[in-house]
């Protein structure tokens, strides 16, 4: 594979004003519980998933929860947490409320170095949205997401200041599930293609792709050039149960794909095929939650500085490998020193 | 001194409707974030303390600070979280505001099983208070703390309810920075005395201690069953750099004291001498924030179930070694399980 051309135009190291990525998604603040009585199945939540609740819901769901730990989420944002860490330059464009969620979620961005571009919910348009996170004892976590002021970003929300300078503009999935966002998403591969960022999808949760299964097919078809996606989410998108035909079907359309297999490591596929790269040995699995939006960080990020595919997918293990060992979707070490002694930066 | 008569009147387990432990203090969220390059010192804070900050100070640290995890925190309410996760049935009184930091700090405790009584603050009377925790590589924290609602606790939001159903009533030091405090601290004790509660006291910090000296003398002196305190703190409490002096003083006092010694584990003091109680082994600390919170989770409900105070200690250790094995200052574990499989319960 490495001697292989790759598959979609690699820069060099952004120069000092770009980013490396820009990550557009849901600003959301997560409430973890370590769920040992499985919880969340008493609530009617669907395992392994990610639920969307409204506001009565949200409560109902925060009175059975145990003691919690709260620590800045959402899954494009937990990938711009881990190219910040890996020493990437990075952006985030999403919407918070003025309150204390949002604060937090606000500060731990800018200590990182990441530029935000955060728009301001109106008071009317609800609280920072935060997701309910039960993680069981096989480190599995269930979430239930209330979207609140995230759930109003609109297109007028999405500037060019950030994506015009990024090598790489990431597009939550999940994104689809806010009513006005489909503008929004638009307006966002517009900017990318007008100033030549490669444009990224996550296809966030396999319900997610049920529920918009069209308007993912469009886009990945006619914007996307980089793909990130696990094995249930493709088999979704189209509709089948063969991952090898799943995975002809994005090598078709050109899209350099990468499907993460959870322990098993993840598959590149280009047009010229598919490539196996195995997932960072872990002791002792903690938290699941980030594994997918970590490994993202290391691929997307590779990729911005020139690696190809199967060394950005050898960082992405590396970054899934550290989130998994410790409760929270955000990176606690500094992912750049371990991947300068892993010889992967 | 098992086969002594303990100092203290010693009560049978404590019935349905009773609580082992009613504490009162500071209603804090702490935000937590791991210190490697000594960012508390770059702020001019005194390691390994309290630092009482302003909100525009609040603001200030909160911006030099890299990304933090939220949980709900505070002394003596990390004491009663213990106390809960060791099956014990527990009370809760302080001030909070209508806020989402509020409304973690009151669903953690609610998740607990804790009765709260938790008076809401006026919008002008501030946020929920917060405390900046900063957690060094050697599992040295150092403390930033915003009161903020917590300050405006008043005699009025002191009610007999959960007081007069415990067996001990344990009051936070800290409560004496909050200047209308004074005559609430009062309120309580008169109403553990009315109701046969133990009163038992938390020296809180060697600089809180240096603040209100005459304060807490002359509550030791009339009022207090059982104190609780490290080292510096009882060295500041009695003017004196010889803990076998400061040692003597309360003892003179008949003032049942736990003296806490970090890894060198707790000196129990009564009238009739000093006894020592060893900590308990933990491979590798990560956070020593809540060592002595914890360590009165078990030595306070131990005493409130019958324990006598080597007994008590020992379950004060076995919950301070649960508790520095994690980051925060909230037990992680089943506390009541650990201690019955450790023979203690």
């Amino acid at each position: 594979m490495t001697n292989e051309p790759t598959p979609v135009s690699l820069r060099a190291k952004p120069g000092p004003d770009r980013l490396a990525v820009t990550g557009i998604g849901n600003a959301l603040l997560d409430i973890i519980m370590r769920d040992h009585d499985q919880t969340y199945e008493r609530l009617g939540l669907i395992r392994a998933s990610m639920n969307l609740v409204d506001l009565d819901r949200a409560h109902e769901i925060l009175d059975a929860m145990g003691p919690t730990i709260q620590m800045s989420g959402g899954s494009v944002a937990n990938t711009i947490a881990g190219v910040a860490a890996l020493g990437g330059t990075a952006g985030f464009i999403g919407k918070v409320a003025d309150d204390e969620f949002g604060e937090v979620f606000t500060h731990d961005f800018e200590s990182m170095g990441v530029e935000v571009d955060l728009a301001l919910a109106e008071i009317s348009e609800g609280a920072t949205g935060r997701c309910h996170v039960f993680v069981g004892d096989d480190a599995q976590r269930t979430m239930a997401t209330y979207l609140g002021a995230a759930n109003q970003l609109q297109v007028h929300d999405v500037h060019e200041r950030l994506i015009a300078r990024s090598e790489i503009t990431y597009i939550e999935g999940y994104l689809f599930d806010l009513p006005p966002a489909k503008e929004a998403i638009h307006r966002v591969v517009e900017i990318a293609h007008e100033h030549d960022s490669m444009v990224a999808l996550s296809l966030s949760d396999s319900f997610c792709v049920e529920r918009h299964r069209r308007d993912f097919l469009e886009l990945v078809t006619n914007d996307v050039d980089v793909l990130l996606c696990n094995e249930s989410e493709l088999l979704a998108l189209f509709q089948t149960s063969s991952l090898d035909e799943a995975c002809e079907h994005v090598g078709e359309l050109g899209v350099l794909t990468v499907v993460t297999l959870g322990p098993s490591g993840a598959r590149i596929v280009t047009m010229s095929g598919g490539v196996h790269v195995p997932a960072a040995h872990v002791e002792h699995v903690v938290d699941q939650n980030g594994a997918g939006d970590l490994f993202a960080s290391g691929f997307l990020y590779g990729l911005a500085i020139g690696a190809d595919p199967v060394e950005a997918a050898n960082l992405g293990s590396l970054c899934a490998g550290e989130v998994i060992k410790h409760l929270g979707a955000r990176p606690e070490s500094d992912l750049e020193a371990v991947a300068i002694d892993g010889g992967l930066l």
